[in-house]
């Protein structure tokens, strides 16, 4: 088993560090909060008094932060943890943060003879704590090789995207098609409600056509067709408005980096922006509701 | 066996005629066309002198027009076919035609004690020779269930979308949202492309993710990803990007009429007739060439 | 003086006719509302018992009703106005109605040897009673210069924008475009406020510059940058939200006969068909609270 | 007179540093182009040898560079300026760059006791010229008060937007509203002419009209509705689609920093996207283009 430093123990981090845990790898963990350490450690874990300290003997290193600047910060500020890191280390950085602060990140190890690789998480809460995320990688094939022992514990499907920061670009395409996805079925759905059809029917009717897609599959955005679904529980749980928002923002972000022409992603981010001043809690199916006559 | 007359044999309607004579029905053809009437009967169908004869003695109606307009005329209109049917024989107008016509043609057959259904498929050239369509089905129950005889040769999917005009509508409601999903997985695999990421590889992190949708599963528009698919043969065959237009044009009329928002819908049709400026006969997965920077 | 029939007495067609009787025409005047009618018989006109008297001696008869329904039914339908116009006279239809309803009563009166202008108005209900209405006119140019008789009593700009049809056309361009004017400049003093700066200093900046337009320059949006416009008002009067609606509809429509790409009008339709459902009596400057943060 | 550096001579600096040499101040000026530099010293400039060389006795700094990378390089990074310039004189960035880094220069320079005012221009090479441009200011009322020695000699119109930053933030709120009108206005125009009006006539209405913008009353987008417009020039001159780009990615940056909704800029940015691949050198109106069926 392998000594492994977790940093960041959020809803996310906190729920994969135990999941290290559980599979018998040491965890030396560090956060801010000194209650979130507490829950980690009751499973197992090793407090570190620092993020320094926690990575004194650390093969693999995780990461999960809420953006880029803090990642960077942590790695290649002032007593940054490239400093601390032993040589051949290899840094797993699963924040979702834009693919250009993974790539400074990437480098600044690099200098220091430390691998890295971006590898951002889709799944959610529940995915972390079921350990079945998805992992989508960037890096070198072997770092990608490396990094399994860690992952294969955390997570279900492992994808390797390509080079440093081509993880993060993976999942700001998926995400941004996703929220695509759930205006435009929320917009045929409540067009068809409109005109007198059952929601349920028109579902299954697209769903086993050309329509078909994962949010009218498997998430339904209308209250009451699909059971265990956020829109049949006042759209609680799930996936947060504001961190769709977040995600369309480096998607954006990706897009004027590369000149990229983005309509739909852009429109997309522009309704959840005044979808989110009233439901920024709430999942992010309830964007339904804003073309809901009722 | 059912006696059935077809009229409008085009790209569609002929091998629906077809199929329904391979099946062993007694089917009388008409069309503007006599070269199109030939092919069919070809295949041992019987040849009507006009739309009104056609009809004379038949169960089953069944019209494969270009508008809404077109039917109205034939079934409505001067020396419309309301005054040859024959009481409690079914109308199944297969058109893709705005739902306020459909209706408007049921209730006038219907003054004339004839049944109708709309019943609109999906499947393309491709799906009306192998009679694989889907129908969607708007009308009674009844109604469906007695044309199911016909339906069954000419498709495999059967929908009963609701009352008269339902079936015209939920076809809509799922063209818009294919339209969709075609610009946004466009737009999600050109921005990772510009981010030097292998589309084929992006594919299939996204269609193993939330991501993943019907034109990005089974359709992908980026060249070379799949094989067997229009983008992979330069954008020949499949779903004409006109077709799409004119659906489009469907949807917002429907959009209108329930004063529906449809934001990314009514992008789709602005961005569609753009392109159908130079590639009206292009497969509508060519929409991703608007996006790339080649 | 002329003898006039003027048709459709509501919040524009009362002050309108109005305007007619004080400059001197006998006007006889009808509409389904007696309490219409007495209102402006109370300032000189002539009641009429119908519509089909209203137009006995009438050289021109001027119509302001909500849809083209309603005109064609009120010309051509059954116990029409076309069999009761005295050969020679001048229909001016003043209604905001779709460019083919108009295109065909044209015809209809033609065939009766009636002329015809469409001749749709901005100005609101303020200009209707000033007399400063602009009016939009679609018709040939015999019929535009014998209709400022009376067009020239109830406004001040007379435009000839062409053919019949071009008066509707003309007016829906104009308040597509104005829609777009206006939630262009919503977005855009937002942005601005959102970071720290004051809407007056930015608004005065952009009026200065190329933003210059007329929603900002004398209808600005933003509570409390200028006096005496809706938004410093609660956003009551002016302009409704539903009315702006209903011409961004006809726009739709027209850009669907085309085939013509309007991304910014349709994407203003679907942000205005969002924000009616709350909002549908309000000033259409109203838009601007989407944006807003506050 | 005052003693003046001018650093950035290239299409827009370089007329600018002119205009001060011929106001009778002494001017220090600086390129990476020898070419540039020995343009503007035939007018009566001084050569410096270097950025640092040229800011030694002055009391105020011009700098006109591309993007806010070598503006924050040029003051505060190795080498910087801050070092070089004199405790009480006053930078002047006419950049159009991003707020954050206008933020940050500020700070920087304030931190030397330098005083800085972000001054980004519009008006053209033509404006530059002539003298003509607009300056939209960000810093202290006593900086833009000191300012005007200069940039009187360079502008006309001189508008103070608010602290450091609030120059830049004015000038992409201008401009995103700029390519809005531009891009509604080629909707609106095309969708008349799509219907037979000719744009010259509905040009002249909807400019009387509540449709009056910048874009349609001075810079018609239809080529020969106006003549001396770029439109008429094959769409040569004027400002060119990839600066708009370039001012519609800072925008974009400016709403997402703020989560702001501009769901029609972001249209805008996309649209122009798509528009630059085969005409970036092109003026901006040709967008009009993308929307004409010819």
């Amino acid at each position: 088993m392998a000594n492994v430093a977790f940093i960041g123990l959020g809803n996310m981090g906190g729920p994969m560090a135990v999941n290290l845990v559980k599979a018998g790898h040491s965890v030396s963990v560090f956060d801010l909060s000194e209650q979130a350490i507490q829950v980690v450690v009751s499973e197992g874990a090793n407090k570190a008094n620092s993020a320094q300290e926690s990575v004194k003997d650390a093969d693999f290193i995780v990461s999960m932060l809420p953006a880029g600047k803090h990642v960077k910060a942590l790695y290649l500020g002032q007593d940054g943890l490239s400093e601390y890191i032993k040589t051949g280390a290899l840094v797993i950085d699963s924040s979702t943060i834009d693919a250009s602060s993974a790539k400074e990140v990437a480098q600044g190890l690099s200098e220091k003879g430390i691998d890295f690789i971006d590898a951002p998480v889709s799944g959610g809460v529940a995915g972390a704590a079921a350990g079945t995320l998805s992992f989508m990688v960037g890096g070198s094939s072997d770092s990608f090789e490396r990094a399994k022992t860690v992952l294969n514990v955390m997570g279900k499907n492992l994808f390797h995207a390509g080079e440093h920061g081509a993880g993060q670009i993976a999942k700001v395409c998926n995400n941004m098609l996703l929220s695509v996805l759930m205006v435009g079925t929320s917009e045929a759905l409540n067009l068809g409600i409109a005109h007198g059809l059952d929601p349920a029917v028109l579902s299954e009717i697209m769903s086993k056509s050309s329509g078909s897609n994962w949010t009218l599959d498997v998430y339904n955005p209308c209250p009451d067709v699909m059971e265990n679904v956020p829109s049949s529980n006042d759209y609680q749980g799930g996936f947060m408005v504001d961190l769709m928002a977040k995600d369309l923002g480096l998607a954006m972000e990706a897009a004027l980096e590369s000149h990229s022409s983005t309509p739909m992603g852009a429109l997309a981010r522009s309704l959840y922006a005044v979808h989110a001043k009233d439901n920024g809690n709430k999942d992010f199916s309830s964007i339904f509701t804003l073309f809901n006559k009722d």
